[in-house]
């Protein structure tokens, strides 16, 4: 956080009413903290309508591990995505997270950086294989530097 | 509008710069007006996930309108909702409006009135029917009585 | 419709099932036209990626027809967008549809035509004017000519 | 995968062109493949509108670790959600990644399980800590069992 500064916000009697029954069961301290995350979450999503937008995402999947050679797929993709992904996508890929749901079914989370349009095509990449039964994409704008 | 409040909310100098930029592109004459509706969309989300909550909707759809019986289909499911949609839908068709896209695609919204999931029901009951291409269903939870 | 074409899908029983089950709830005639429609759908989304796409949008608000000249406004917009709207918007607005959801409250829905980004900068100026409660912006990608 | 079966669809020549052209980009090897996931997404996304639902989530977002505490409290509500979230929650924090964006920012993807209705639950108590910059909830609904 650098330096604060306080701004002060009209506001109907009644829709503050509501306001702060919500933020408190969410579980906010405070209603500044409620209304700072209002506006992050509206700056992050208008930079994301940019397809140049630097972002970081988690590629979100579950995934029959049973799917012949798809764990191994997988890792190929996620290591050398230079030469894997279609038009030398630029992203990067960070991190993942995988978790066993059940006998059949895995979940993982791949983490990955780069600009919306690069990720997203990474991204499909990897939710078109074969054996990935559900998948979704989550982008959020990374603050501009 | 009932009773105005005043109240202070403190945040970073940078993120109150990023925000005066966005509200100052879309439009808006104040802060207290963004951040006002910032708060109304998010209590709108929040009821929207209640099956049960009152809300509005408008059924956005394009179609061919040299679909056979389409035109009469539709408005038919909209005068006779009681007798058309499964499960009694109890949701009501208020109005709609038709604009004609090319010399085959007309669009149509029409507005709906209900329980979100009665109206979620009705719009599904309208975006099948043959002949309609490509639709969206757009709720938006009305306030308390 | 143009030419037809028949393919075949292998899938899952038990996912056939599901699927038939739900596409008779929705009230589909038929496992094709539930296809096509999802077909529709994924193009659809994939080209409103593109800030140049063409495309139709409902702008879908609540307002307090209370608010001092907002319906002036509102009308102004529509009418004048060369003008009004920053940044020479290129946008166009095709028709509008307005009900009385109660003593304060009005539905409007504004029907636009132009690029997705054309569109949302338009809907933008709409959504900020004072008065106007709550807004939605729904877009659907018109197919290629 | 348990017994397959195989279904014709019929299509207009032009949308089946389209459809290849597009899953062809996102790298699917065959359009059986591509239409499975579209019918998994569609009945996932549905059952996700009941409350009661049972899902996979993650909790996905950016924060300050220089934020006083909220790394230890971030565990604490991990490791305790039966006595730190409000309504004995009844989700379960399954596993959490970590990642070190910049000198201020880590990314943190929380994997719950639970109810639609206790795993929104769980996250906004994550997502409304101070220090949590930007936030967002994924769901999946895992087949019934």
């Amino acid at each position: 956080m650098g330096q604060l500064e306080r701004i002060g916000v009209s506001l109907d009697k009644n829709l503050l009413l509501m306001f702060d029954q919500l933020i408190s069961k969410q579980g906010y301290q405070s209603r500044s903290e409620a209304i700072r995350d209002l506006i992050r979450q509206q700056l992050s999503q208008r930079r994301l309508s940019d397809p140049k937008a630097k972002a970081v995402a988690a590629v979100f999947m579950v995934y029959d591990h049973h799917a012949t050679k798809l764990s191994d797929r997988l890792i190929d993709l996620q290591h050398r995505p230079a030469s894997c992904f279609r038009k030398k996508a630029g992203g990067q890929v960070i991190s993942s997270l995988h978790v066993h749901l059940n006998e059949h079914d895995c979940l993982e989370v791949v983490v990955l950086r780069g600009r919306v349009s690069e990720i997203n095509s990474m991204a499909e990449n990897i939710l078109s294989l074969k054996g990935v039964k559900l998948g979704r994409i989550n982008l959020l704008a990374t603050e501009p530097a």
